[in-house]
């Protein structure tokens, strides 16, 4: 199996930084194929723009998802767009980990997602969801908060964690098309014991070997709409399932 | 009144550039005091890092939001920081326009967020939500995107467009106190006529006086919890609400 672990946190000696070590050595004695983007170590460009080509569809006028195509299909896309592409495009279970920053990826993440999930290859027209690019790979997020599980359960603060991720589960990693996993979250890891910080090391280590195994989470099927993406069950039927 | 605008899309001639002027003109022209960040133009820099600070609260070990308070109660923060943190409190309204990318601003657009919404000043220990920083101030999205309506209401594909932006309306910009109001969004617009195109900028021109007169979206209140973030009244009569 080849692993594809994207990581991003500013600090090296972070805990996040050694749940990314964790998954790496747990993956590697297991015999797998490893590959390991340290976003920040590699100084990666997060913004999106016209730089990203080398030739355009269209000088004049950037549209981003068009050039896109255009620059994967000409082979003029930027290498480090081409280089990360290659390695999505091979793996069968990506990883992101991260410290979650305002209920999301640091920056230098969402510029890896904007720029590396192109239009054409992963998704576009109605391949996206069951239907999109990477069908048939998984991914999990694990990330670090300093909030606790209490806060993001159903009657917290902040509600239920999966919504405020909805943007990254579904609206992302599902919607190209991957079988997404529940997360792995390490709450309140500013404030937690050495020990604490221990047991989630542990408790990620004992879940990795089984995560192509697991039942992946649930997102809408493109078989449930027409082709303008109108559902196709009535209304009615629909609420009442 | 003073509004801020913070404009993010890669393609200066893009509709959503149009949006950002469009509301720059309409303030002006009240007689109101505007200011714009248009991010691209600036070549602002969205990679949150120790590079951020000039001096440092443990140079050994960077928590990036305990570096955040000591950069900003020593004055050493990174002078973009500091520039784009005073705009932002001195404003009365806050506009976030950009383009939608994977349900979420461009990477550029959340590392501003990353790096500007500072702990201490923004938002700190028990002061969030309805006790956030910034309360008394109001904020609105406008943003673009190739889905249609239909695609993100309650039987959409996608459902609701709130859902989907959940982690920005409530987790980002209600989390410091903003006022937030119903975004203004500019449904389907690489497939639109120009005749729609006119209609949307029609629609935010009328819309945009009115901003401070609105009804803002309804998020939770930190008078139902308890000190510890647990919930004050009991978990049955929630339910029953």
């Amino acid at each position: 199996m080849k692993v594809f672990i994207v990581h991003a946190h500013p600090e090296p000696k972070s805990f996040s930084s050694a749940l990314k070590t964790t998954a790496e050595e747990v993956f590697r004695a297991a015999g797998h194929e490893v590959l390991v983007s340290d976003l920040y170590a590699m100084g990666f460009n997060p913004v999106a723009s016209a730089n990203d080509f080398g030739t355009r569809a269209d000088p004049e006028y950037c549209v981003y998802a068009l050039e896109q195509r255009h620059g994967v299909s000409t082979g003029t896309i930027s290498h480090d767009i081409q280089n990360e592409l290659k390695k999505l495009l091979d793996c069968d279970l990506l990883v992101l980990n991260f410290p979650l920053f305002w209920f999301s990826t640091p920056a230098i993440l969402k510029g890896w997602l904007d720029r590396v999930l192109v239009s054409g290859s992963v998704y576009g027209g109605m391949r996206f969801y069951d239907r999109g690019g990477l069908k048939g790979k998984r991914a999990i997020v694990s990330f670090t908060l300093g909030g606790q599980a209490h806060m993001l359960d159903t009657n917290g603060i902040h509600g239920p964690i999966e919504g405020m991720l909805k943007h990254l589960l579904q609206g992302t990693l599902a919607y190209t098309g991957l079988d997404v996993l529940a997360p792995f979250v390490a709450w309140h890891v500013p404030y937690v014991t050495n020990e604490k910080r221990l047991e989630y090391l542990d408790a990620w280590r004992k879940r990795l070997p089984s995560l192509m195994d697991e039942e992946p989470l649930r997102f809408p099927s493109l078989d449930r709409f027409d082709e303008n993406l109108y559902p196709l069950a009535p209304r009615r039927e629909r609420i009442e399932q």
